[in-house]
């Protein structure tokens, strides 16, 4: 067993931290309250040090080491929401990440990933998932819209909603991971399938935006289609299989939203100790009561239990794909749906409770604790999966189908 | 034992609810977004329904029924923040009702009483509480603020923090129940008093505002005194005592404010109970779904054993004013801090999975549940008094003084 | 509103303590090391005071204060499993006041009255509740055992299992409600009904018993019948209703037993305190210190609140009989289960973080409370109704029938 | 990164399963009930395995593979817990490995480890600690027996309380690391000492035995030294030094108590959920309500991370051994005190909720639950350290010194 990070990957926490604190914790009220995307600068800074490309092979203009390329990428979405604390740009690269980077690399033929990858290595394109329709997210078996096949084309027509970055899809370029179904016929089980889906090129398409409670600093909305052509070179995966792709898609993309998760919480964390420690009452620093120094014991308890348990889901996904046979997709998504199921309760708990620490203080926005809380509360709210679908996995990949509910 | 409100109750709760639903509800979200305040005309409705008046005696404008006082007022607050779920309005009215009409209904002497109680009770005044500093809230005693006696006069100086109100008290008028150090030799035992403190007719003093996590349709911010001059007639209770007569006034702030955060969760809760009887999943409603339905009726459990013990704990301060010997401080003191305690942290979590079974779409500002949680939260963060005092408050009062720390 | 207990129920209180402490506390221990039941002296001093015969009114022998019989039940539990905290006596007596006195009262016809209820209410007989099959609890529906009318009589054939009171009530006298299959085409709308069964007149049963974790004075076991009458005088109720009578004999019964659960988790709490107030570590008294102090709040905060919750639904029970109209069978459902529902956790919870106050010596048989977990135990583990089936009614009964899962 | 177990550690688990599968389990209500100790064949059977000598050097008589001792010992106490699930072997177990082969591996002198070690490797000799005194357990430095040199003995006087293995140190033969006040005015630095004690060559030594909740197969008790001398030879580590030894062999000794429960605990869930699948209710299998498998999945998620957190505590126990300067005491205090924070109340819980799910039936002596739950509550009540020690060291070893309350 080793349970120490490579000396590669510290020398990356150690650079992303560095310029993070410099240069993006400074700015992340502005850019909650901005409602104005993600500055382009901070972009091209992270795509310097190789956060968008961590995931993605050298070829195709990324810095991937083979074999660790989740775990690079936990590192650097912990990183970013410590210093992010509105959580818009960790959600904004996990996403990224996950459903750009990391699918397309996996699953786009050569074409797509010429065209796709580089553009978001270099930060220029954002990306995204856009699975859930108006009807609901958690049954993603009973989507709607439909992607059928004519010739060279697929034939976009629905709605899907609660979409993230619409908006800096089409300012920045870039698209999204789109699931259809394309043979009505045929339910998950051959009828449903993978686009690279990309606004800027779409027709018949329309969108609109919502406003959220928080994470401010990036767009939510959703899109209608009326008979939009995408090329068939944009499937991703095999035709018939995206339910399953989709599936498998999900437990990258649920790490890394733990990982955001649970990189917010931490700081928070520090953020209520810190003030305990200089905070007096009664005579005291506040660090000196029980009711303090236990609270934060046993979030931080917590909080390192989830993080150890998430650096192991990223190395398995990792394994996965690196040395075939290693682990079983069901035994990756036990792990995976136990991280997503923990981190944003937990971490909107600790947050929580680093404003009670904090008191009056911490309910104003000059502390960045009441950002943080909106922001976490997005994958509360069961972004990417929600709680009760994660302890279904759970429960029927550890004890059986039988735990399935009817 | 009767644990019935009386019909006359019945009734009071029947038009405040239905006011509520027709004229406040609809407009809660322009409330919060404008952060202009409580809109004038919904202060007229109020008061008409004798909401600020139910705890003010007739001679005074109000329309208390004497001995039933905080009954009264329990169930005008739960209905406002079923109604106003930003919960600038239910805040504002509770420290109006609370610090104004109840305490100096109490505590003022004649000329105040008739000075301010009929303003209170018309809605014209909002009034508040002004003991926090810069330094923090939890330890009341080590407060610095002087108000010295010169004469016929307090002299203030010093600073606070954390205030609510700040601006309503000077744009419609009214003031703070104010605790300044009048005595520096001689500490909680006779050295602090209590002064009904109007900014409109007050100099030398500078008032700034802070902007919140929510809550927006009320204004939080703070004030320093430069030798500002309060005449004596606004010494509310025995001059040296204010420490204690603080403490007292605490306990019916403190059931408003339990009672603004379970209004609020009981409502977000039947939110939720309503759209998982209409929303579909895996081929039922999801209110079929034990992860729903056992979730609803744990939150609800605890709501309404909550809901009770303020019930108990408001009749036992009508019992204390109306039946003396009836019940000690120290009775009420725990019951209070039991509400207190649990009523905020508990409406946060009841509201946090509320969202959960809206999922996105209770993260959107289309639902009411994200302003609610984020207006919540101020009381989470300790307003009022922290849940570490309240926790001590049930320790000391219940099992001895060999249970506070050191 | 008025939520003081009556004069004569102070009164009671008050007895029903001293005798308790003085002549019960001291052989608790001894009661759960022999297991062989409750003492005939204690039994009959119990009586005497008018335990037994709170619910039973003075015509059949008993004390009853019509329109008050659950709440000096209440009163009588409470007082019992504070002082007997093996839970073997607070059981017993819960479930002889429950399905003997109280359901018997309600349901007998008039000779079966004459004859049970006197000797209920001397202490002479003992009495339980006969549903329970091998094939579990929760799903009452699916009982199996048949009682088939014959001319005047039932005849009884099946297997109950995890019956309390097998042994006392072949050895004390006395019986069990019992719940049949008095039609097997009917199922629960005029298929079942219930009989008193007294198995020292009964021909053509055999009995067993088990051994359990806890209150180890009170036997637990099953029978089968083969072919054994039961005369048609000792149908309870109306016959094919019984189903109905059982569900609503369940709430007084499940009142007592949250009753029983929090006497003995106050007892354990006040024992944690007091152990603390004189235990030094660290050069003080741990009382000082807040990981001890809070929790004690925290518990007692819980416990207060459940409390009065069940004082309530005691009341509305007595309401319900006493003032016809006052309340429905859904609001006492509903408000029981919240208590049944909270009540068993919740105390083996604090039996458990007074053990870990008293440390070592709390895990030994010198003090009471590892006896009184492995007591509370039993109703955590499901008796009387799972705390699922208590979530099912809550949710059913309060947000609607689209809240019951399929 | 790697978090597989090697293949010898594989092969020693499965190994040491199927040993204890087949002669264990059966046995381990017997044990129970017995309150005898541990069948010599069953020790002796382990010894064969290398359980006992696993952290014991070859030259010793062990088969310790060399930087992996804990490791295997952590893998050996899991799994003889989920076998015998009345704590009594694993708690024999992990005490002679930790106290004994571990720690004297680590601090015996030449002769003590020649004498000892084998002994306890071939599984003859039982060895325990030896610190608490009938004053309280968790402030070790406020010990007050004293063991004064005198030439080359060290003459002990005082008393000891709530020691494991009493009994069975006199009848197999064994002994405790045992801690003295070795020069009274020197407090913790300087002025304690660890001995190994053994009681049958002990002189002036008298002992009693205590009755426990659980664990009957295991005695408990304490001594009283009056003038009793131990040769020099038997000081382990340095003289005065005790106290930093001592709180060093905490370490591998609370990891093993958290394996204990874990085991215990990871066992009982798969009775519950082994019960789950073949328990019908309400026309399905009881796995098809969501109240049984997410609680199932939330109570294997806990167990899983903290399983976790114990390899890498492990883990790094055996890193700072093998590898000096690879982690720090501080580093390895804070994992190995969040596992024993978390495991026995975890533990605990979880298999409360698996008794809920068995129901009636996991309350009888049929079933192996209550016995489990009878014994994990021994590390509950704070056995090798109580849940609030383990909190104040997490919060001064992450937070810092601030964090230790006063």
């Amino acid at each position: 067993m080793e349970f120490r990070i490579s000396q590669e990957q510290e020398l990356f926490k150690k650079a992303v931290r560095e310029y993070c604190e410099k240069n993006i914790a400074p700015r992340s009220r502005e850019i909650d309250e901005k409602e104005a995307g993600i500055p382009d600068d901070i972009i091209q800074g992270l795509a310097d040090l190789g956060v968008f490309g961590c995931v993605i092979p050298e070829k195709y203009g990324g810095s991937a080491l083979p074999g660790e390329e989740m775990q690079f990428a936990n590192i650097a979405i912990q990183e970013l929401s410590r210093a992010e604390l509105s959580m818009s740009l960790p959600v904004y690269t996990l996403l990224t990440i996950g459903w750009g980077g990391f699918f397309i690399s996996l699953y786009g033929n050569e074409a797509v990933k010429q065209e796709v990858l580089p553009k978001i290595a270099s930060g220029q394109w954002s990306w995204g998932i856009n699975v859930t329709e108006p009807g609901g997210g958690s049954d993603v078996a009973a989507i709607k819209t439909t992607g059928i096949r004519k010739g060279n084309t697929f034939i976009l027509d629905g709605e899907k909603a609660y979409i993230s970055q619409v908006r800096e899809s089409q300012v920045r370029g870039g698209g999204h991971t789109t699931l259809v179904v394309s043979d009505p016929t045929r339910g998950i089980k051959g009828g449903m399938s993978l686009l690279a889906v990309m606004p800027n090129t779409l027709k018949g398409m329309t969108s609109t935006t919502y406003r959220d409670m928080g994470r401010m600093g990036l767009s939510t909305g959703g899109w209608v289609y009326r008979n939009s052509e995408v090329p068939d070179k944009y499937l991703l995966g095999q035709e018939g299989k995206g339910f399953y792709h989709c599936m498998e898609g999900f437990n990258p993309a649920r790490a890394l939203v733990a990982a955001a998760c649970l990189g917010a919480a931490e700081k928070c964390l520090e953020i209520a100790a810190d003030y305990a420690k200089q905070r007096t009452a009664f005579g005291h620093t506040i660090s000196k009561f029980q009711g303090i120094s236990f609270q934060l014991a046993d979030d931080y308890n917590q909080l390192e239990m989830c993080k150890l348990m998430l650096q192991k889901g990223c190395w398995m996904i990792d394994r996965y794909y690196a040395e075939p046979g290693s682990f079983t997709q069901k035994q990756i998504n036990v792990v995976i749906a136990q991280c997503k199921a923990v981190a944003p309760v937990l971490s909107a708990d600790i947050i929580k409770r680093a404003i009670m620490i904090l008191g009056a203080f911490g309910y104003t926005k000059e502390s960045p604790l009441e950002m943080a809380m909106r922001g976490v509360m997005s994958y509360v709210s069961g972004a990417e999966g929600s709680f009760n679908i994660m302890r279904t996995i759970i429960a029927r990949d550890v004890f059986g189908s039988e735990f399935v509910s009817k």
